[in-house]
């Protein structure tokens, strides 16, 4: 046995997003030892990233170092590494710092954008994972504008203040809404040389509408408001070229000051760690109740798992569902070690969908309600606000949202790393 | 005639830090156009870096874009450029988006650190001038307890867990005390492996002081104050070598976790810009109008001027000095385009002397009068948040200190760019 070992069942859980830290949390009193690792120190609230990439927001709002979010808890280490692959004959997971040995795994390692196999366009369009992209997107935006102040040419200036949002799902109508606010609301006042009230915003989508998951006639409310707003919504529209100076749609080209992708979403390379079978993207087909075929000690959960609702629905990848599989887990290896026998199967309560569009408006669907306007938005205000992790953070968000909608003043608008820009 | 000339006289302001912000302020009401250009986005308020570095405050407390402070000043430009070089006799800056010409130029482009002829240092001993170089002192001391935490072998621990600041000034004494303050009461409840409490910090000071601009018992009293609080002072104590592992100190070798430059300081390029003679600093040697020799219409100002105060000793390079300065141009300018008579030379004013040594001790001396201890931080909190810029950041801050004062919980704990670290 190795060294490392201790006496109680270790439980070692990758990735501290809401799954694994959820699954953390209900091991709290269980007979085991955790270790949780991640490649970040902190947990990122990635439903509001967006408004960290609009400047809304500050990064500390919105991340929580987990080693703070688990700190008291007796049983639990939290580790930063990355984790290389995982051994599963030796119950061993090889990382950047050394190797761990397990009885159980967790594995949340969570998704990441894809290019659909156009990875050059990464360069040009940041996707909106992790708190450095939003740090990235927001420092574009703002240097596209700071760039605009300072060009002499006007048809450059039309260029720069030109942003292009592709992928019409929640974060993209998040991202085109917000860019349309901050241009329009908080930095007018502040430039004379170009007015960011008229900057174009597009919201490109390659399929008939947005918002695909929303029922058509929510679609069909997002989209008026988003046109309300001024951002230029165009279904239908595939992207065919991306570079530095803007957007390719078939013939049309598009100069742009700052392309953000919202378009493709790609698990964590986990099923290449287990040499699993997985689905298109790339995510691990799992039994019912989350573990790996042929290896009841491997956990796969949240958006690195592909598994389906009881309507035979697959389970999307939002918040919600990360954390219902993360409780679910914690409580089936509590159970299991306590010598209980099989739970029933993981099932997915669906709870609702939520949008929202620019600081005034959204769009709810919670079974039969639904909410637009001003009544969505402000239900969607207090459930992040519920949802944030910590109460220096719930105070905090509440603070900032509420100041920037008294004042219009975004107070995190700093550029930073402009080299990099 | 260049094109982009206007008909009232135009005033190119090169820097946006204390000096050129106040100069441009008290131009407001001055039948001129000012332009201010930065290379940053962001006015950055430089006496509170170091609790950015330590986590207590995030980069958005501290900063403030440029052009959020002068938005509203109708006679001024802000632009985001990088100076390149100036023409003096064709009255002309080149940038790295475009040439401006002046009608007067004023230089207030600022000092950097300087690691006297060890370039080498800088990639192991990050100074701290920018939000950048506080993020990453930031990340650099989280890391090293973060390595710490899962690293196997005891020896290992023990020299991440060491922290090496290089200067006994305000800045190295506020670091040392600030590193002190988190390892001590904000991080040990979070970490499993490793103690915070027992990490070890050291202020390397050449000369046989620390705080040598201040009288003797107050420097023996901030010594006394950082030794309680267990960090070492070691004055007298030249470092001879900084590599990625640690310093050294002659014979001695200090493996470390981080080490933190606070020694040297250097001005800006401006000397070579303006062919001009400068001090060892590198610091422009102006008349006693600020103006450049032989150039009436190009000022240098804050830490890029060297100037001696009414009674011949050097003037400062603080933030009250720059300020001052600039008030003093702008005022000079408007009055000469008035028409009024050469006004009276420029005389530095020294408001005191103050250095805060962790969350509950500062020494302050103000003329005749000087607080040390809890009186002088209290002091020095409220002069501090007052001086920030905007009711937003006065209230962010003063909630920030407030909260961590009574939780113990610095909130900004992200390790960002971990790859750099």
């Amino acid at each position: 046995m190795p060294q490392d070992r201790e006496t109680r069942p270790r439980v070692v859980i990758l990735g501290g997003g809401f799954g694994g830290l959820t699954a953390a949390q209900a091991l709290r009193n269980a007979a085991v030892d955790v270790i949780l690792i991640d490649r970040e120190n902190h947990h990122c609230f990635q439903p509001l990233l967006y408004q960290v990439a609009t400047a809304a927001l500050t990064p500390a709002d919105i991340a929580w170092p987990i080693r703070r979010v688990l700190g008291r808890q007796g049983n639990t280490q939290v580790l930063m590494a990355e984790v290389k692959g995982v051994d599963l004959d030796r119950r061993r997971v090889r990382t950047s710092a050394r190797d761990f040995t397990y009885d159980v795994l967790v594995v949340a390692t969570g998704a990441t954008h894809t290019y659909f196999g156009h990875d050059d366009w990464a360069a040009h369009a940041p996707g909106l994972k992790r708190i450095e992209d939003a740090t990235a997107i927001r420092r574009r935006i703002l240097m596209a504008f700071e760039r605009a102040e300072i060009a002499a040419d006007p048809a450059r200036r039309q260029a720069l203040t030109t942003f292009a949002v592709v992928g019409g799902g929640p974060t993209g109508v998040e991202m085109a809404g917000a860019i349309a606010d901050v241009a329009r609301d908080a930095l007018p006042p502040d430039f004379k040389n170009v007015d960011p009230a008229k900057a174009r915003i597009l919201l490109i989508e390659a399929g008939p509408r947005i918002l695909p998951a929303f029922p058509e006639r929510l679609s069909a409310v997002a989209e008026a408001a988003l046109r309300r707003m001024g951002v230029e919504v165009r279904s239908g529209a595939a992207v065919t070229g991306i570079d530095r100076e803007g957007v390719q749609l078939g013939d049309e080209r598009i100069a742009a000051g700052a392309v953000i992708w919202a378009a493709g979403v790609q698990a964590s390379p986990a099923a290449n760690w287990l040499g699993a079978a997985s689905d298109r993207a790339g995510r691990v087909l799992v039994e019912p109740d989350l573990t790996l075929p042929g290896h009841p000690e491997v956990f796969v959960i949240g958006d690195t798992a592909a598994i389906a609702d009881p309507a035979g629905k697959p389970v999307p990848g939002v918040a919600p569902a990360a954390k219902q599989m993360g409780a679910y887990v914690g409580r089936r290896i509590a159970a299991r070690l306590a010598g209980a026998k099989p739970t029933a199967p993981f099932r997915y309560r669906h709870q609702g969908d939520l949008a929202t569009i620019g600081r005034k408006s959204a769009i709810v669907k919670l079974g039969g309600l639904t909410l637009t306007g001003f009544a969505g938005w402000t239900f969607w205000s207090l459930a992040h606000v519920y949802f944030l992790i910590g109460v220096r953070n719930r105070l905090a968000v509440a603070f900032s949202w509420l100041w920037d909608y008294v004042t219009y003043a975004p107070r995190s608008r700093l550029i930073t790393n402009p080299a990099r820009g």
